[in-house]
């Protein structure tokens, strides 16, 4: 069976996993049919296989890691998402577990093993020969999501005074021992501290008696062990890096960190904001009911908090809502259109935050032009809510009442929008977490409170 | 001065541009000091320069570019956002520009022009060889945001008999027509298709008679030239490719993607998911208050519309809440935690979709999986809530009538909020893009309905 089958290269969706391929497969695990299973896995790659693992149901995966004659090699457990790495860990004999965690690089053993529990933690670490268990040991001794986690250990580095030939015959001399994937040479100083750095292509298009030193790279930096993977990915991400040497505290050459595991990270700290503006912690389509609602619950009793905060403010008026019912049929529209403008300037200021766009610098110029904005939507969202409410309920104050709350919310909307994300910040806290709880307060407050208190100011 | 004083690699902040920077350096430009401007740019990186210009005003841009002798490099340009381009271009003299953009890379030209208007694209275009401009004319030829735009046209390739001898000394003889980071061989057949990858890492690693062939990596894949960029990147993500040859309706290669593209595709793609689902488009900190004016407010519009229909559901029981004000107070909380619920479950759903992990295949369990988190928290928040109803307002049966509404409210924010997204995306919308409209619009209205209906019907 040819992969273009089940995946589609061509079209939109060019590389999901096709429905069919479920339908086939479910039907192969529920005859136990092997032969079938090991066609429909045959072409898959182990990220596919990984992602199909997900999907399917607890007793499927079960059934599928039992009959399946592939197995489950290093490359797919290293892909496989934290919620079910310990089942599956669980499905596999000691022998096939040590079978697979022998083929990972010292990155991909510690970020298996970084989120186990102790037990599986230890039955992963003692099927490594004792120098990688050291390796790995050593790097788990980092913090945790720190560049001394992600890095590989194995590197590849010479003394700065080599040339192209004596690099060349020493790569040729130990094949056995170089990384999978490797893209740089970094060179170091006898104190083993990396000076530079020189790409593969240069070094093949340079003649054997060029010195390494003469063809390093322009752009050389070097990352500290201790520093957050989020900072890593960001410099990968600005500076183009592709590879680049970690340090540890006194300078020294410990390992490397390339632009593919940088590119994972970028894509987990982004997947993380997006959760967490929605109040929603780690997670996975693949998660139980039971701890998804246990993880949805605290922000939905804060939002509950604040909700009720915000009734507080309309009970202030029940009066003036009793005598005149139109304020609590508009009402919402003012609050609404203040959460979610709001919701748009916290939105982009989050996000100039995390890109280092939106810095001390410029954060006055950004709070004005925002607030301008904000100034802005309020007239005409106003003007057009004043002429709806005068035409909907016959009274032309209740037009300008109407009006007036719209303009005054849109702006505090800008207002709140940047100055909570930027105060978080300041604060240490992840503006991403905790913005839009505290600005859709805000704009509850002030629409609830600035629209009845001038109804009944101006209406009664 | 040392690199350090300007960033701190250590800090949390490691790269961030330092405010302390911009204070002299707008006291320099105020001054017209060249050699302060000149000492403090010297050690920064074009992307840090890069983000320093869309940071300052426009009068500080004009007199830095001015002024500075460092000049804007062809790097610097391809760096700085759509937003301020054009208007960067037009400070510099068409000298300057022509030597800024023959030092790029086919594919950064195309960067550089694509969103330009169309003299500003001409000029640059003017500066280019006839060979490159017709490079360039052929990748602009491909649709916007499709890998045929993203790709570089110069490629290392070669036959797929050829040896690593024979390769090296191709390599040493052509130094200067390789591009500026490769870390692939092409192997292709006498039609010019792709056939293999050969890492450079494993080539410097074997001897001259072994034949490329024999050491090509096991994954290979080729990427259709009209794919879009965003497939493109997944597939980077997915599959951990370092770079991929690109290939034409025929199959025969065009060009080559680096890793480095796509990782800055998927930061771009995640972007923009963040901000569509906070309903805004494509914006930049360095906009200004009119365009983001007009960017905003087709959301909010609809938000509006959306909010009015809220409205309309309330105005069926002006009698009811005139009756028991207790009605208006309490509302807004069951729409409020609907939409909070929903906006959590449709955040997630979305991100799945866009990383291919919620196809058809698990599309029911996630479902039933939400809707019964809905049902667990709506439980949950629905006795509080019930027993807070009461002690505030004194009537039982109100607290049974805010009990019910956010159960069924929070159940039905788990449907909508898995059931939009897959609906959006199966009728060809990106569901980032308007399931939060939806959703919320169908828990304000459940949510006002169940709450005001039961609470006519019962406690009148």
């Amino acid at each position: 069976m040819e992969p273009e089958v089940l995946l589609d290269p061509q079209g939109d969706d060019a590389y999901a996993l096709r429905p069919q391929l479920f339908i086939e497969l479910r039907a192969a695990l529920e005859a136990r049919d092997a032969a079938t299973i090991d066609r429909l896995m045959e072409p898959l790659h182990a990220a596919d296989i990984a992602d199909l693992l997900e999907q399917i149901e607890s007793h499927e995966r079960r059934t599928l890691i039992e009959i399946w004659h592939g197995g489950i090699d290093g490359e797919i457990l290293s892909e496989i998402a934290d919620t079910i790495r310990e089942e599956v860990l669980g499905y596999l004999s000691p022998e096939q577990l040590t079978q697979a965690v022998r083929e990972l690089e010292s990155d991909d053993v510690v970020d298996l093993v970084e989120y186990l529990d102790e037990e599986s933690q230890e039955a992963v670490l003692d099927t490594l020969s004792p120098l990688d268990r050291v390796a790995v040991e050593k790097a788990l001794s980092w913090p945790e999501e720190s560049a001394g986690r992600l890095m590989q250990v194995e590197v590849v580095r010479a003394p700065q005074h080599w040339t192209v030939g004596e690099m060349i015959d020493f790569l040729r001399a130990h094949p056995d021992e170089l990384p999978d994937q490797f893209y740089h040479v970094i060179l170091v100083d006898p104190r083993m501290k990396p000076v530079g750095n020189v790409t593969l292509g240069r070094m093949m298009s340079s003649r054997r008696y060029v010195k390494l030193w003469d063809i390093r790279e322009e752009t050389f930096r070097t990352i500290p062990a201790s520093q957050d993977e989020g900072e890593v990915a960001y410099a990968f991400n600005q500076y183009h890096l592709i590879s680049a040497p970690v340090v540890d505290d006194d300078g020294r050459l410990v390992g490397v960190i390339t632009i593919d595991d940088a590119m994972i990270v970028l894509s987990e700290e982004h997947e993380e904001d997006i959760l967490r503006l929605a109040g929603v912690g780690e997670t996975t389509v693949a998660d139980k009911v039971w701890p998804t609602t246990k993880r949805r619950l605290p922000w939905l009793a804060v939002n509950l908090a604040t909700a009720i905060l915000a009734s507080l403010v309309i009970s202030l008026f029940e009066e003036a809502i009793a005598g005149y019912v139109a304020l609590a049929v508009l009402m919402p529209i003012v609050a609404s259109m203040g959460g979610n403008a709001g919701t748009q300037t916290l939105t982009v200021a989050v996000r100039a935050i995390a890109t280092k766009d939106l810095t001390g610098s410029n954060a006055w110029r950004v709070i004005r032009r925002e607030v301008l904005v904000g100034l802005l939507n309020g007239i005409a969202f106003g003007l057009v809510m004043g002429v709806i409410g005068v035409l909907w309920f016959g009274g032309p104050m209740l037009g300008v009442v109407i009006a007036v709350a719209m303009v005054a919310n849109l702006l505090v909307a800008g207002l709140a929008g940047t100055v909570v994300p930027l105060a978080l910040e300041k604060a240490g806290v992840d503006p991403a977490l905790a913005s839009g709880t505290f600005v859709t307060t805000v704009t509850d407050v002030v629409g609830f409170f600035v629209f009845l208190g001038l109804g009944a100011a101006i209406l009664l």
